[in-house]
């Protein structure tokens, strides 16, 4: 990864609290809405994370390959950049 | 709410571990292809719950507030409904 | 429907005009980036109109078949409802 | 755009005649369930669309850019695929 690992660790770190957060309020019967709040924010997070995650990977990995001679690879990668953004949040 | 909250809770602790893994991932450099699709993962895992908190919620508060003679009530479980629904992911 | 149908008719109107505007874009080669925002404008214009109809549904049939003596219909209602938004955007 | 606009064009034509579908089971009364599913696949229908634009744009202007020399350049057409994805369905 083109990026500092470290700051997304600490953002997943957050999530993990986060998420355990949330089993509580499930567990001491909060308000549905509320938890459904809980959720989404959890899931923004997410987002979040998986944003810094494809800039490194834009600047590294795609960069690289597509600055590459080998035309296969170039294909390969733009494939996978496709692929990953058709799937996500489907 | 209207449904069983221990099979919610021990959801949100299988996602927990998950988003553990994640970080794992980070840690040790995993492909950031493989990450981003983990956490997409992690987001159907959470859609997957917040499905359920709705359901249990349309079945309880909802339909009990629907049901009642409480105008302004009714209104305010419509509108809070489509708050969340609104909100969802963006 | 329990709202009025005349606003979400011209909410439409617009969005056909507007993919047709895409349409042109496409057509006279525009930069793909604002091609891509405009599809993303007609999406957000849509996710509008579906809230439009969301809601006169929750208001109208909804309503009345939660406030009914008939289960099952109260249950089919719900179950509907459950499915349109879980399928949203998938 | 490195891919053939023929067909694209195509595509938006037909979600434009599935819009004015939409407006007509409006106007038509019909059941606010069947118009968010009419609705819903008129989105997805865009989403194709969109995929298809964007694979354009990674095989035309980007591979383009990333493969210059110009490091402005480079970081310039990134920071738009990050915009655009980021902004999208948001």
């Amino acid at each position: 990864m083109a990026h500092d690992k470290a700051p997304i660790v600490k953002r997943l770190r957050t999530i993990e609290g986060h998420v355990r957060g949330v089993e509580r309020m499930v567990d001491e019967d909060a308000y549905c809405i509320d938890i459904l709040m809980q959720i989404d924010a959890v899931q923004k997070a997410l987002d979040h994370v998986s944003r810094l995650v494809l800039d490194g990977h834009l600047h590294g990995c795609v960069t690289t390959a597509i600055r590459s001679d080998d035309a296969a690879e170039r294909e390969r990668v733009i494939g996978e950049l496709m692929h990953v953004m058709h799937e996500r949040r489907k």
